[in-house]
This record gives structure tokens, C-alpha cells and sequence, in this order.
């Protein structure tokens, strides 16, 4: 009989439930590892955290989450709050002695971060981010067609994010527009590819950014308008090492909804990709007749690995929330002492620093070097 | 507290993990609904037996799919064994006083299936097919423009399926090659796209059909080569009343993986969709000035329920796996006394009488008309 | 200095002017060959001719299609009026001794296209079929994959033809419905795929169509409403030798707008092509290693001849006027004495017969061998 | 009987011949303006002259471009040779009181453009340069439509340029490398998305460029290997007025052929256009239902003027030659005294000093601000 993990879940929005989705399958999916249990699970409202509880199939409900992370039975905690409470909870939760899975993004201050990362060193837990794009097959497809020099050496990158859920000018004025939440897209999209850079390459060693607001005020429910505060859109040129490189994100585009598009130059070849249409990878190799070249369209398949865990036949197509299945495996494999594609709380750290180094660029309207 | 529903699995291959996912995950995807037991799981060999149980969470194992039938805990039993058994499965879990969830195709032969249907009829309980094609929010968005009139009175349709996993002519001789299978793409592959035809618009009423061989024969091990028995590909001219129709199946199509492309013509506009790109459908209007008319691509979104369930973001994309568990969703509405989106052992019954007629028109040489 | 052919052209409309572009530039694209010389333009209405010949730059503008093929300076005459006039003019012009380039469909009835063809043998002449589709330097790209057995053996073909011109069910009656101008989207539109199946595979053995209308009715400007008597959609199975195959063409396709459509299927791979974006071409090959097989676009580019002479830079474009010119230069080799690639009057009667065959079988209701 | 024009054409390279076709079959596509009278070709070898002129259908030809420009029969003067000669030329035909229409980029410095835009402007006479790219109908409609408030006001742009025809390192080193060829991507490339912006935004008012080179050195015939010297790839931040935006170029783009990407954000919709497939247009609107909203895929019609001048059925496709067409009707007009759709040497200037100025913020590594 399988070994058992026990399982504390906070927060049970979009994020949470993603958590409880992949706790719910993840044996199912993979076979091996520990069976998660899923033991206790916090929501700031006791009755909403009740219904989730029943929803989730977890044991425990309660409002407050100390009780949660002082539960012996709990060995990991999911953190799927607002950004605000990640410090707090993730460090005690490391304190308490349990392993730690928090959403993006780190921290709201750099500082947090920090601490964040310093708490996990200290406390030998596994503590990871929810950085579930890097999970993707194909994106692991995408490094191993690198690594083997498919394309040869890379030497430009260009990444996009964008979503239009803050395109609507008329939309009323929320949080995301005040400066408390952070930057704007800068930290709310771009640790996104960040972290896909992260994986790919490693991170940017100099960044020069600019960030701009396509709409000045927003209206309030009175029918007056408050100037917006953050930056909707961001658009930082960067190096890493001999690769030069351009990241936009915008979350005001109109038309894009989950947009991560990837452009990858090398001096063999290139490499495209839009999470948008996930499950395909785009693949050009300078090789062959000069009439049958051309970019090749990889459907994702079995031979991608983990892909063969859901499905076994190829084209049929994972979908946003498996990837945190897989996250939640390679989490699993980590806290089992084997090598996981995690980003940890030291690599996540890094994502961190680079975000806050893109916006002093924009204070200094100059290049902020890194490291 | 919920209710509980107990589950038995009897088979545990491609089909069997899509359905023990389903049953893993459907509670916390919808939040409502019995939350299913995994209560008893089958398989040919009991250590398979015994492992797959551990990995899907099942209670009990056993190599006898009688006792699964037979265990008073067991509700509704997921059939999901190779074509040849599960007329005698169905039936005798239908007897036995359980829902049944079977995959497709019906049966081998039309007698074996009215068997199933009558037994069905007969126990009164909820018995489905697994066609989880028409699960796709996707789908059923189309279903609701052509009912709404988005596109006017339809008048002709497209259909393909393809994919490449016999398109190696010399792979090995297996048993989808040998008559005992059945026709060859015919049953194997058009009743998907007859599953969302029904759904859409009906059954069809006249059919011709031609079938072909792409490959005479196929080597077996000694290297010797066999005939081939089976037809790879079918090609089948329709009519669903005023509607005129082609539809053609092929698993024998290089570099299709998963494709199921529908072309929709109606009075005011069309209709496209490919499975391969299962969060996108195409959506032309003849409306507007000349300047800014063609094909719309939408991206599935929450607003095309029950996406949101799994996602409350749009363009993130669902996966191959996830309409299983939407199907799982509406098996259990129906057993609750719902009206589920579902394809009932009555409305498979006509999927196989089309079938069978289309073989009979190839036979022919000419139409065969329906019903 | 060059040597000069003397041409002449009938009918200025859509086809009309689209042979004088080609007579126009043909010279400056090639490079080689004479130099058409611009001489006599025929026009029904005298003040039109004039004006066309002035446009077009023509020495001659006449109402009188008969004085422009007396013209002793006229070597090849471009017929380019409605279909009911080619036949007497092509018969004409190849017994005053011209070369004629007539456009498609070659005549209205089949007895017409065989005296045309008499005429063009005995004759001794170059007469030749507007079927410009056959000159994208893909389709000769892909005709050189097909013969290098890029794709192996082709086992299974689909095609597809479909324009909205005629979707508008309230549009008026027009002509293009009445019985008197053939039998629909057969004629109107079949030849065109069948050129194309001509050119990579040869003339269909056998056929089976069905025609349908999607609209019984239309209305007369009157208001009053007069039935249909042509059909707008027409489906076909069809074999060429061991090519099992599907056509379908419908001219009431809203959103379609000049898709013509192909599926090759072969034994070692497949073809794909759509002339909607008729400078791409994807092939795919079952080699490689399985992580990283798909489709790949081909971009029409200088190595696929005779793109080169266009343009010296791939991926810019050829657009749907340059065919024509390609087809010129084709006629020009070919009444110089050099082998063209062209459809000749012997050719275009066989996709003559192939239609009229389809016609009889939706008659028959049943496959009608040809040949 | 129309009037018509003198014309000389020095140079017969790729633009060359496409200007030599452009002159050939203006009249016939577009019917109204003078005709061109194809009077006088210069190119430096005289055997070749004299082929070019047979082929192109020049009455007389030279060596000596000063002959073209002093015949008194030559009004208009089509310049087409290399960068270095451009000032040179343009200036001695606006002197000799031709028109001039000469390639781009203007010159290969700032002080030249700004002798030729003086020339022009002192001789009273038209002078634009050869930006065809704006001539595109779906350009057009991309202007109509933003100028119709189609997707409100426009906040943020992204111009991708890519070609990989330097993208193989190793290839010789050749001229292009050196920088007496000026920046690089910066001049080569950034021109013609420059002339986009400026057509459908104006001119950038600060810009912030960064070069790199993807490879250090190339080979030489002797086996030896030199430092590049211009940078293949720029990128740069800029903003036009409150639109912020990003310009990306990369003349070593393995796989990219003819790319010039657009990305257009508005406050109620969003624009997306690839020069590779040049008759597609992406709109998306904030408008209609929740369920159907997604890009519209537009394909150039007739309704998109001048594509209705080429040919009368929508979707069949322009190509990239047929944009100078239209570049030479346009500049008939102007020399006819109507407002043509042109970038004249004054609006040509204005992209050069956008190009210095990147060139200068790279050197700075700060913004610098335009006019």
C-alpha cells in the first residue's frame, strides 16, 4: 500500500481550487508517490470553507489558518491567497515544518521575498512556486530541443504576455489599480515568462524597462474616476548573458486571452510558441532542400513527456490544469529527494529580483545591471 | 455531508484511467453532485488488478468483473474492456440493478447492441456511452448558435476523422486489421463523428458509403505479410432530411493526430471546428459591412459552460481528459433524475444502425435509406 | 531584338482582364521568349472595346469577334467570354489558324468540347484551358514531392472548392440558376479541382456525386420567387486507379471565399493545401524522431520554380493575377514548341467527360465507371 | 486617347524589375492616368542594359544614368540602385526637373536624406520613395478602421520585422556586414515598420534602441574569419505621443521570410497583421455576446480598394508585386495633381532621423526624444 502525504490547503479561488484539483489526481495520473490525503482546508470564511471542504474532499474546514499549519497531519500547505499573505503564512507554515507550495507571485516587496527564501533555506522543507507554465511538455520539449542544439546557439528571445481582463476602460476601478497591489503587469505577468526564461536560459542579466498605462483614471461605482495607479502594460528589453531579448506584457489587450507567445533564435534554427494554443510547438531547423523548409507544427504527444500520463495518444491535448498536476508531482518527487522541475523559493527569488530591477530601470530610464 | 455514489471500473487501459480520472475528480470540479466511492475495480490480471486499484484509489480489486457486478456497494459501473465484452458486461450489470457507463463502440454486431438497448430499456436504469466528444463546451456552444439562428437554416455539413496510428504500412498485422474486429474506420472512427452529428442535427436517413483499403497487406512477425481484412478508410455521402452531408474517416492519415474537423453551412453563415484545436471554434456571420467580414476564432471561455468549473479564466484551455469528467457530470444529473447531456443506449442504438447501414450501402453500391 | 506574337483578346470582363495582364507583363517577368504584341481587342459593346483597348493597350478595338480573328497580325486569340461563346470562337480562331487560350469551363455541353477538340487536332494549333490553379509553383512543388515519393505511395486524396458568391439565399435569380447554364457547382466548380487531380494523379476511373440544393427558391425582382434549377452543392466519392478519393464543391459556402482545398495521403506522409493562402504548403513525412514529427509550412519561396522569377526573396508572395502570367509563359513555351505545362484541349475534354459522368451517376444513383 | 509618360528606370535588380513591372501594367490594372511610356533604362553594365531594356520593354539603353536623366522624353525617374548612389541620383533628376521615385532606404546618412528632401522640396517636382508595404488594401483598412474608432483609441503597438536571409553564420562575410553599410536591422529593416507607424500613427516621438549581433565574426573565402560590424538584430522602446510601442527587427530570423508583425491595442479592440500572409487582417472588437466574441480573420476583398482594381472575387489574393502597383498609382496621381498615398522626401526624412536617433539612444543607452 502507497506511502500518504498529508495536505493543508489556504485560499480556495481560481488558484485554490487548481491546488485541490491536482492534490485530487495526482496519484491517479502518475501511479507513483505517496497517496496526498487531503487533511485540512482554511478559507477566511468558515461556511465557504466548509462548502469547499466537502467540495475538495477534505477532512478539516476552519477560518483560520494557524490552525491549519499547526496540524501535525498536515506535512504540505498549499498557499493560494492574495499576494499580501504569502510571507506570513508560507513562513510559518516552514517554521511549523511543513513543505510549502505558494502562488505566484512571491511576495508583494522585495524584502518579503527575501525572507521568504531565507525561512525555506533554514527550515530544509521544500518550498516551491506555482510557476505551472513551465510544466507544460512541450515547453520541456522546447528545452530539450535546445540543450541537444536543434536550433543551435541561441542568441535572441522575444516573450509576450497578455490578457485583456483590465482592457475594458470602463470597467470600475479595483484593486489591481492601486499602487499597494505593485507595479502593474510587471509583477503580475512578468515573472510569468520570467520564469519560463528561467528554465530555458536562466535570468536576465541586464533589463531596461518601461511601463505605461493606456488608460489614465477608471471610474469608481459613484460615477467619479480615481487616477490609475499601476502599469497595465510593460515592455523591458534585456540580456542574458550573449542572448539579447525582449519581454511584453499587457494586461489590457484587448483579444488575448491567455497569450504567452514565445520567440526563440538560434543560429540552426528557431522555436515558437503561444500558450494560447498549448498544446502545439512551432519547429524550424535550417536543414534539408531549400523548396521543403518551413516551421514545423509539433502537436503534443506521448512522447513528451509527462503528456503519456494522461492520455496515450498524441494530439488529443492537455489542458491548463493538468500542468498543475504535473507541478504537483515534481513537488511530490522533490519532497521525495529526487531532482523535481521546481522553482524553488532561491530560484523564485531571482524572478523577484529581476522584476524589481525592471522597474528601478523605469525609475532611472536606464539599464539596471543584475548580479 | 453529500451523498456518495459507489463506483466500479472494469477495465483499466486507455478508456479505464480517463474514466477513473472522471470519477477522481468530477465532486471537485462541479462542487455538486453525489461524491462517487471508489468502491470496486476489475481487471483480467489481478496484480494489474491490485495496482491499478491503488493508483485510481478503488477499495477492492479483483480479476473477476462479476464480483465487481455483484458488490451491493457498487452503483454505477464504467465499462471500459475491449468492444467484444461489453454487450455481456452491460447487460448483466444492467440486470444486476446498476447505472452503466460504456465506452464506444456499442457492441460488435447491431443484435448485440438492440441486446443492450432492450436491457437498458428494461432495468430502468441510467445506461450511457462514452461519446465525450459532445461534452466540449466548445460543442455545445455550436449547438446553441445553430439554435439560435446565429447561421440560419443549416444545409450542408462536413465531417473527417483522422489519425496516423495505422498510417505505417509496415507496422505489424494486429487485430484491428482482422474482419472479426468489425469494418475498420467505420465503427472505430465515424461513430464519433455520428455522435455529434446526432447531437447537432439528428440521425442520418439515406447514407452511401464507400470504404477503401490504403494497404493490402501488413508483415507479421515471421516476416511474412497478411492480408489486410479491414477497411482504413470510409468515405460516406449523407443526408440528415434537407441537410446533404459528406462524411470521411481515415486511420491511416499521416500527421493527423486527433482530428475531428466539422464544416457548417447554414443560410447566414458556418461553422468550423477541429478537435486538434479543441479550444477554438471558427464562427462566420454574413453580417456587417463588407470591409470587416470573416471567420471569428473563438477561444473556449467560461462563458461556455461549464468551462468555468475548471477555469474561471478565459483561452487557458481544456484537455482531452477534461470531458470525460463534464461526461461523468451529466451521467450522474441523469441518474439524479436530470436531464443530462448524454448519448443513452437508445440514441447509440441509432449510431449503430447508421453504421451498419453505411456497410450495407458499400455492399450495395448504392443508397441505403434509414428508418 | 525579340520576336513578337500577335494577340488578340475577346471579352474584357473578370477573365478578360486578367489574360491582359498576363500579356502585358509576361515578357518583363520571363525574360525569354517573344513579345506578345498587343493587337486586337473585341468587346460586345464598341464604346467598352475602345475604352478596354485603351486601358489594356490594344492597337485595335472591335464589337466583331469574327474581324479580330481574320486579323492576319493576330497569331493567338485569348477567349474570355461567357461559356456559352467558346465553343464557336475557339472552333473559329483554331480554323483561321490562331492558337487559342480559352478560359474554363471549356464549352456548355459535351458534344461542344469534343468538336472543340477536333477542332484544336486537326487544327495542328496550340489550344489550351484557363486553369490557372495548376501554375502555383506549389502545386508544381508538390507535384516534384509527389514524384520523389516524399509522401510514398498516395493512397487517399480529398478536395474541396468553396466560395459564398451564391450563399446569400435572398439574393436574386440570376442566370448561374437557370437549368440552361449546366448543372451548378459541378461544372461551375469541379473543373477546377479536377485540373488539379489531373496534373498530380490523372483523370477519376470511376465517380459517384450527389448534387443538392440549399435553396429551392429565390427571389425575382418582382418580389415573386422562382425555383432553383442548378445545384449550388455538389459531393462526390471518386477513385483514380488505386486513389480512393472525396470532392466536394458548394458556391453557397458563407465565409469561404477562394478555398480551394486539398488532403494527400500517402504511404510515407501527406500534403496539405488550401489556395485561400496559396503561398503555403504543408507537408508532412513520417521520418524523424517521434518528439518532433508535424506538419511543416512551406512558404512559396525563389527555389520553387517559377516563384524566382517574381521575386528573388521567399515568403513575399505571388498573388492570384501572377498564375495567369505563369500560364501565359506556359502557352508561349509551348506554341514556341517546348513542352508546357499546360491543360490542352485533349486534357480539358477529359475533365469535361469526368463531370458530365458525375452527373450521370446522382442521375443513376449509382458509381459510374469512366473510360 | 490617354497621355502619357516618360519613363527611366536605373537599376534592374530585384526592385529594379519590380519597378519595370510596376510601370508595365499600372495602366492596365488601374484604366485611369496617363500610360507609361517606358522610354530609358541605365544600369552599369551596358550588355546587360540592353537585356534588361528587350526584356522590360525599354526603348533605349545606357551606361550612363546621367544620359537617362538629361533625355527630354523621360519625366519620371525610377531609382533603384544601390543605397550609396541614391542622394546622387535623386538630386540630379529633381535638378534635370524629373520626378522621382526612388527605393528606400533614402540614404545612407542623415546629411544626404536631408540634400535630397531639400532638392525635392526646391524643385517643385514629385518625390517619394518606394515604402510599398503601405500600399497593402488590408493596410488601408487597418487605417479606416482605426480611424473609425473601430477599436477605439489606440494605446500600444508591437512592430515585429524578420527575414533570416543573414541568419546562416556561415555564410560569407559580405558587404552588408560592414559598417559603411550603415547600422545594420536598424536601417535595413526598422525603415519599413517605421513607414507603417507613420502612415497609420505619425512618427515616433522617443525612442530607445538597443543592436546586438548574434554572431561575432563570419568567414571569408580564404578560410579566415571578420568582426561583424553592423548589428543583424535591433530592438527599441519608443512612443508616438500617449501610444507606447516596441519595434523588433532581426535580419537573421532563421524561419521568418517576409515577416512584418503588427500588434495594434485599442481601447475597444485590438488589430494583428503579418506581412506573410499579407491578405489576412485580424480584427477584434469588444462587442456582441460574452460566448462569441474572438479575431475576425479578414481577407482582402474587393471592398478593400485598390484590391478591386486586380481582381473582382474577394479571397483570391494579392501578391507582393502587386503593391508596387499601387505604390505607381499612387504616385501618377500625385504627379497628376491629386493627393496620393505616398511617403514623399519630407515624410522619408522623418524616418531617417527616427533611425539616427535609435542609432544614438543605443550609443547613449538612454531615451532620446524626436523633434
Amino acid at each position: 500500500m502507497t506511502d500518504t502525504i498529508g495536505v493543508g490547503l489556504i485560499g480556495t479561488g481560481y488558484m485554490g481550487k487548481c491546488h485541490a484539483l491536482a492534490w485530487t489526481s495526482v496519484k491517479s495520473v502518475f501511479g507513483s508517490g505517496p497517496r496526498p490525503r487531503r487533511i485540512h482546508l482554511a478559507e477566511a470564511n468558515i461556511d465557504l470553507a466548509r462548502q469547499r471542504a466537502d467540495e475538495f474532499g477534505f477532512e478539516r474546514a476552519t477560518a483560520d489558518w494557524r490552525e491549519l499549519i499547526n496540524n501535525p497531519n498536515v506535512d504540505v500547505v498549499s498557499i493560494t491567497t492574495p499576494n499580501a499573505f504569502h510571507a506570513e503564512m508560507a513562513i510559518a507554515a516552514l517554521e511549523a515544518g511543513k513543505h510549502v507550495w505558494c502562488e505566484k507571485p512571491m511576495a508583494v516587496g522585495f524584502a518579503e521575498a527575501q525572507r521568504m527564501e531565507a525561512a525555506a533555506r533554514a527550515s530544509g522543507k521544500v518550498a516551491i512556486l506555482g510557476y505551472n507554465y513551465i510544466q507544460n511538455p512541450l515547453i520541456r520539449q522546447m528545452e530539450e530541443l535546445i540543450a541537444s542544439g536543434a536550433i543551435g546557439t541561441v542568441n535572441h528571445v522575444r516573450v509576450e504576455m497578455d490578457e485583456d481582463f483590465m482592457a475594458d476602460p470602463e470597467a470600475l476601478f479595483y484593486w489591481k489599480s492601486e499602487a499597494s497591489s505593485g507595479y502593474g503587469a510587471l509583477d503580475d505577468f512578468a515573472v510569468h515568462p520570467l520564469s519560463l526564461l528561467q528554465v530555458l536560459f536562466g535570468n536576465p542579466t541586464r533589463v531596461f524597462a518601461h511601463q505605461s498605462k493606456p488608460y489614465a483614471d477608471r471610474p469608481l461605482e459613484d460615477g467619479s474616476r480615481r487616477l490609475v495607479e499601476t502599469f497595465d502594460i510593460a515592455s523591458v528589453l534585456f540580456e542574458i548573458d550573449e542572448i539579447s531579448g525582449v519581454l511584453t506584457v499587457n494586461r489590457s489587450a484587448w483579444g488575448r486571452k491567455g497569450r504567452i507567445a514565445l520567440q526563440i533564435f538560434g543560429s540552426a534554427g528557431s522555436l515558437v510558441y503561444d500558450q494560447e494554443r498549448m498544446n502545439e510547438l512551432q519547429l524550424y531547423r535550417a536543414t534539408g532542400p531549400s523548396t521543403a523548409q518551413g516551421y514545423q507544427t509539433i502537436l503534443s504527444a506521448p512522447a513528451h513527456k509527462p503528456y503519456d500520463r494522461f492520455i496515450p495518444a498524441p494530439g488529443h491535448g492537455l489542458g491548463f490544469n493538468d500542468l498543475k498536476v504535473i507541478e504537483c508531482h515534481e513537488l511530490l518527487q522533490t519532497i521525495g529527494g529526487q531532482k523535481g522541475r521546481v522553482i524553488d523559493f532561491a530560484n523564485g527569488l531571482e524572478i523577484e529580483r529581476t522584476v524589481h530591477a525592471m522597474a528601478q530601470s523605469h525609475e532611472e530610464a536606464g539599464w539596471v545591471t543584475i548580479g
